[in-house]
C-alpha cells in the first residue's frame, strides 16, 4: 500500500473504479455562473467513462456540455471514522450518437428522481484519484 | 412541503442546516489550477458557518483563502432510493484571529485523518439550498 502526505491511502485507478461501481449514487462538481456548483447523481460506469442521465433541458446537461467537470464518489462510515473517496476529472459531453444512445439506454442506470432521462451526458475519466481512510487505531479505554 | 421542477422536495435553511449537523463528513468544492476540484472533509456547524481545520501548507487551505466555495453534504439510502441533499455558496476565509481560533478549537471538530489541523477554514453560508429525495412508490411485486 502507498500512503499520501496526509497518511491516507492512495487508490490504483483499478481499485478506483471498482469502489465507484459499488455506489449507485455520486456528485458533478461544475462551474454554475462562475460559481462552483455540485449535483448529485445516480450513474453507471461504462468502460471507464461515467454515464449519467437527466432530461435535455435540466441545469445539468447546459453546465456540463463539452466541459471539464470533476465527479465524485465516497462511502464513509462514521463508526469506523474511515471510508474511501474517487474522484475523475475530465471531458464531459452530451451522447449524440444514435447507435451509442441505445447502448447506453440498455445500461442499468435508473435515476431515483422522477420524470425523462433521456439525455445522456459520459464524463471520460481522463485523469482517476482515490484516498481510503482506514480505521484510526483507538486506544484501548477504561 | 415544495417541490421543485424534478419532483424533489426544496428544504429550507432550517432543515438544511439540522441535516447537515446530522452527518460528520461533507465535500468542499472549489478551483484548483483551473479545474473542478472537490475534497471531502470532517466539519461542523458553527452558527449558519461551515467550519473545517486542515493544516496550513495543505491544497485545501491554498485553494479556499478567500475564494467563494461550495460545501456539501448529503445521505442517501440506496434500499429506499431516498436521500438528502444540502449545498452551501459561500467565501471561505482562513480563520487568523486568536479569539475566534480559540472559539473554534474548543468545537466538537475532530479530523479523522492524522496529523496537525490547527488551520482553521470558515465558510460563510451566504446560500443555502437543499433537496430531498423521498422513497418512490414501488408498486407491490408478485
Amino acid at each position: 500500500m502507498r500512503f499520501d502526505t496526509n497518511g491516507l491511502e492512495i487508490l490504483d485507478r483499478e481499485e478506483c473504479l471498482a469502489l465507484m461501481a459499488s455506489v449507485p449514487v455520486g456528485r458533478v462538481v461544475f462551474t454554475d455562473r462562475a460559481l462552483p456548483a455540485i449535483q448529485p447523481v445516480n450513474f453507471v460506469l461504462h468502460g471507464d467513462d461515467v454515464i449519467i442521465a437527466t432530461s435535455a433541458g435540466s441545469k445539468l446537461a447546459a453546465a456540463t456540455a463539452g466541459t471539464i467537470v470533476a465527479f465524485e464518489a465516497d462511502a464513509f462510515d462514521a463508526g469506523d471514522e474511515a471510508g474511501w473517496s474517487v474522484t475523475v476529472v475530465g471531458q464531459a459531453r452530451a451522447v449524440r450518437d444514435s447507435g451509442e444512445l441505445r447502448r447506453l439506454s440498455l445500461l442499468p442506470l435508473d435515476p431515483w428522481i422522477p420524470g425523462r432521462h433521456d439525455h445522456f451526458i459520459r464524463i471520460r475519466s481522463d485523469v482517476i484519484s482515490g484516498r481510503r481512510i482506514h480505521p484510526t487505531m483507538v486506544e484501548a479505554r477504561p
